[in-house]
């Protein structure tokens, strides 16, 4: 059973409240601090402490501020506070159990979703709220966690080839978004992997553990379905906007982001029928041995059990069973029994029972 | 079985005719008063008897009219005729088997839900209609039971905090609606944890209330949805309607509000879907247990009754059987018997039923 | 089997034939005759024979033709003529297996639809066509029967209170359309009640009648949704429609007439997933009591199958069968099998089949 | 199975290229040529020789050209140039595997579609395919067969009553269409005797048969449907062009003609759900006859087991049994045993074995 | 399994990268160009070392490129920039899990789709990546292979007959893509010729492989039409294009393609349909056999363990068993015996179990 809920969840709080509703899984909040443009490029980190003292707007610079960890709430608000960012978006950033979406609002665009990780060790898909907010020349990111994300645009950023230098806070967004959306492939990738493990356990052998694998793989498809299927509109609303934040050029890109969603429901789609059809197999499969199982306890009965009478029928101590006394009457008997069991798997034969 | 029709449901009748549909929770109708602005907030409670003289309109200030108790229809009309509202509302404020909706009239805008609440003791979704009414400068709100749906907001509007006390009636409207979504939830989360149980449950033995369990929530479930898919239309109505009853700063609130909406659905449709893997896994994981049930018989049938057999052949009472009289036979019968034994087991070993 | 078609359904024929295709189910073709203002109401009924002579238009007053038979298509096509009915709506009046729907002409609107009894001796649903033609002024309707389906709106005319009276002749449609789709919910509610009744007998006891109640159940199911699906698209063209024969004001009755009808396929829809529900239920009650028979059957094979062999085993006429002469070997070979029955129960306890 | 697919297909041959995929059902190719206005009529066929000679534009006359047999992709080429059919049209009158649709050219209007007729003998559906292409004027119909399909408008033109032989080419259009739809009836007519049939024999007995009749059934629905459903698209474009050839008045036959087809699209639907609904009925009517013999035989087994062992016990040639030797002991045990019997009955009894 | 993801996925490279993700099918990369108009063909066929310096537009010359072979992303990018392809599009060719897509850039529209081919020999589906740039008079085409898919339009243009040496580069990027299509038929055909097998083996007899054959043509029938779904979208916006590189009268070609596509995915619902009838029918198979086996299995048991019994009962070895010394008795048992089988068979025969 995978948690949709949070017990957290705030009922009867007024709109706009900043409620954490995840488990803490950073000591402090950090903040990751980049400036670039075509030329340059700078980097910080500050402690939870000093974070909203920071907000100063650089000309002809790009500023992306990464805040990692969302349990202290009073530094959100703060930061919400500093970056005139919307109550309603606030709230969406800490809460963890939030539905990914895209909101505009006068000053900035919000969008959060959530990014897909896969534990090795425990073989489970695991969620991370992320959070966007982009503004006139900065992005601010919300991390769960204190593991970095976007540590490859991080990458990019610095070794300072390629077009993300040349090109503005959305393009920024964009990349961050869609290295996002890229590990989504590698989850499915294992989840590719253990329906591979599955399949060629039923065809062999039934085992009571593939009902349950089927059966978690089906949440999990479930989870990353649920999780994926707002990012389509997300996507389109990304692409239809016409917020001047959004500029022109970034377009070609958002159309891709677009067509990789769809790719990943695609695939979530032909999982879940992949899964549907694995169930099916697994139940004929179940049927099957019944059948097969059954065939043998019949085979045995119907062939001994009249058989077992007949010995029966002679082993009775009755003083006058004539046949007793005839000298050759067991071996007749036992000949009958030859034939009679001939007979039977003829029987059998023809009815392709054996 | 959850009745989903009144067996009081007028036939017949005349379109507008008031007729209480439910059942009597309340002694004798009790209106609830609050007025507020910015400034001042005033409270009042008053017996149905002097409800309907009770109307006044005060300039600057937001009025809310509480009815609690739906039975009386004939307060219920002498309100309706008060406040103006139209005869096929107040039809549907007494009828609590009426499906949620939104209708706007001229002099106001009129919304009926459904309330849902989990009753602890006795383990069971409950349902209580509730009505809106929105006219210029004040809100009527119906509720069936004398216990407050609304307590929260009624803290919130007396403590004066927050947004509530500065917004208009709308505002008042908007979260209102929005404390009874967010009991959709708790419902929910109640759902989930039923749902865990029955998991652990049928993993580790199969008791026959499993079955009726899942399909108690199966019910249940179909009743949120039920009850859920009329609210995304509501929603999305109230957000594009251009009546100016509604101000346009209400509008992020109300799409917030939609956002919950749409998520309370995606969760009924992911716990649907969650139940029906558990019954396939319920289903299986029966056909396993019989399947093993089946082999175990098999196998000791098919052991046993050929040997049974052979034992038998030789508890005859023929005169003539020469076996009988020779000195080894009986061990090797018994010899044979062994052989028989582990060529079976083996047999069995080799096709996995062991 | 409900029967869909008609075995006199016209083949070949050109179109706005007249012909029958129903079962006659009274005598003679009668019109009850109605004609009212605010201030009279004057009532008349004729037989078939002066039936077509019948049609004066009369100022100041709303007519309402009431026809009742629909077997003499020769009537209705004469009756088609004098009120300039289109061929092809006519073609529809006596087509008793035509799918409701709306269509307007230039000199009238036309609906056909289905109106739902449940025939409380024979526990079944019956259907009847019913017809309307909505002109300046008057309005046509033809029923199957003799019966009145429209008994409480004659009697509201009558008595003369209420908005009825005032409105006009597209009032009197939307009425009684109205009260037909009323009687849907009392279908509905002894389909409710029968499910009742099998889920009671379900979780009690397995009949064989059971299966073939939700089978009937379904099919009826599939009848009534079948029939109510077309209304809804036909109340959506009753209230869009720009036909001077609509007055405006009727339109929030439509608009209730629609929800009526959306509450109704909701009904439909949640019983059939219902009947669903119920059916898993039943299967896998037959799963679990197979599982329960099988399991009372391997235990008792297994434990006595193997003891019964020991048995045949000192069963054995052997001369030479050292254990036989053996003081207590009867006696060890007792406890032997005490110890392996109780071994048996012990190994069935703990993998729960007991 | 019904094949889907012709063996014929030609790939990678030009667009355009007229290659017949069906069987040759017909010697000759003839042409069956009609002309006629409000007056007069006139009918002539000719043979495949001097069929491409024949067209003379009469005015004042609509002139239908019926050819039979779609083999000879000669002659359809010839057709085609005397007609200025464009070649795509041509090439999809002669693949007999074409998807019902309906293609405006310049020069007219192209439809195909599939004929059903229902062989009584064989009870299958047979499938023909039809062609029509509309001009100014005059109308050609192609049938794959000589037996004709549209007889009854042949015979309603020659009677010359009615309104077909005062309308143009698009009503002859409209009434062939009409005629085809109808026949669709005929052959669901039949679906619905064999459902019927299975139906009653399911709820008698179990005979092999049923599950493959069911099978059948569906496949034949599968096809009826994938012919029916593109025809609702059909109907809908011919409704709303605005092609100067289908004049205005024949809209209210074409909305009828859609109206039949949405009829027939439900009827399909409403059968294959009670298709889904007999395989339900069916597979637990199997499985509740199982568990009648199981239980049968866990009933005998359980109590016959343990009393032949108790006899097995007795049957044992040990030297030193003490019971052996008392008086009564054989009728004390036999008393047991009755003991027993009756104790296990009573079990049962109160199991609901029994 | 089908294979649905690329372990070599590139994750964090930025957009636009282009990376190979298949499996390296052919050793270099050669193109084959051909230039033709209406009077003059020219063919060449050169290596990847010379392939991007090949580059020379020709006036009133059609120049079609066919890379074959995408392994050397190098030459792949050359070619890109010397026709000023979108980095994102070249990104497309390259990867070989992309999703069916047309992309509409400033100098050209790109295409990208899977062509189909079956395996005779391995009787598997398999599946080819190919992608299309229309540029102004010329056509860039990508093969994976260098086994060439569009031989017969090659042929075709050679031939220099019919349409398409007398149109331009959208024409023949019609033709190739309708031959791609083409080739889904001849996968399919060999889909319907597996389907009527297993059924022919399912209705005759039950063999383990039905099943896996039944869940391997689910997953072939699942990758087809995840491939062939997003091509209805494809199509349409080719047709729907105001492109000045797709010229008015290739329309109904277009439109011609985007019915085969349709008429495609028609016929993957029916085979999918058709494969669920199967399973469902392989399903009732195995319980219908399973209920003949039970019942043979239960009627041999009712009949002989209660006689088996009897002849235990007479088998042991008390003293005083007076009916032992009855002259008659044991003839009297054997009469009883009888009996009790003939009323045993006769039950059976009315119960129907023989």
């Amino acid at each position: 059973m995978i948690h949709l809920l949070s017990s957290k969840k705030k009922v009867g709080l007024p709109p706009g409240s900043v409620v954490f509703t995840g488990d803490r899984k950073v000591e402090k909040i950090h903040l990751h601090y980049l400036q670039y443009n075509e030329q340059e490029i700078e980097e910080q980190t500050v402690d939870s402490e000093t974070i909203t003292s920071f907000h100063q707007p650089v000309e002809d610079y790009i500023q992306w501020y990464d805040i990692r960890g969302l349990h202290d709430t009073a530094i959100i608000e703060e930061i919400g506070k500093v970056f005139k960012v919307h109550p309603l978006a606030l709230e969406d950033i800490a809460d963890t159990y939030q539905r990914p979406k895209l909101d505009e609002y006068e000053e900035g665009v919000f969008i959060t979703l959530k990014a897909f990780t896969f534990d090795k060790i425990q073989r489970k898909v695991k969620l991370e709220q992320v959070a966007f907010y982009l503004g006139e020349g900065y992005l601010l990111t919300f991390q769960e966690d204190a593991t970095d994300l976007f540590e490859a645009i991080r990458a990019r950023l610095k070794n300072g080839r390629g077009r993300i230098r040349k090109r503005g806070a959305d393009y920024l967004l964009y990349a961050l978004i869609d290295t996002v959306i890229d590990q989504y492939y590698i989850a499915l990738e294992e989840v590719e992997q253990v329906v591979e493990e599955i399949e060629r356990d039923i065809i062999e052998r039934q085992s009571r553990e593939n009902r349950t694998k089927i059966y978690d793989l089906k949440q999990e498809m479930l989870l990353i379905r649920k999780t994926t299927i707002p990012l389509r509109e997300l996507s389109s609303q990304l692409m239809d906007t016409e917020n001047e934040l959004i500029h022109e050029n970034t377009e070609p890109y958002l159309r891709d982001l677009r067509d990789h969603i769809i790719q990943t429901l695609d695939l979530i789609e032909t999982y879940r029928e992949n899964l549907n059809s694995l169930q099916d197999l697994h139940l004929s499969e179940l049927s099957f041995q019944m059948n097969t199982v059954m065939q043998v306890l019949a085979i045995v009965s119907t062939i001994f059990i009249p058989l077992t009478f007949l010995a029966g029928i002679y082993g009775m101590n009755f003083e006058h069973m004539p046949e007793l006394q005839w000298k050759y009457s067991y071996f007749v008997l036992l000949g009958t029994m030859a034939v009679l069991l001939v007979a039977m798997i003829w029987i059998f034969k023809r009815k392709k029972w054996l």
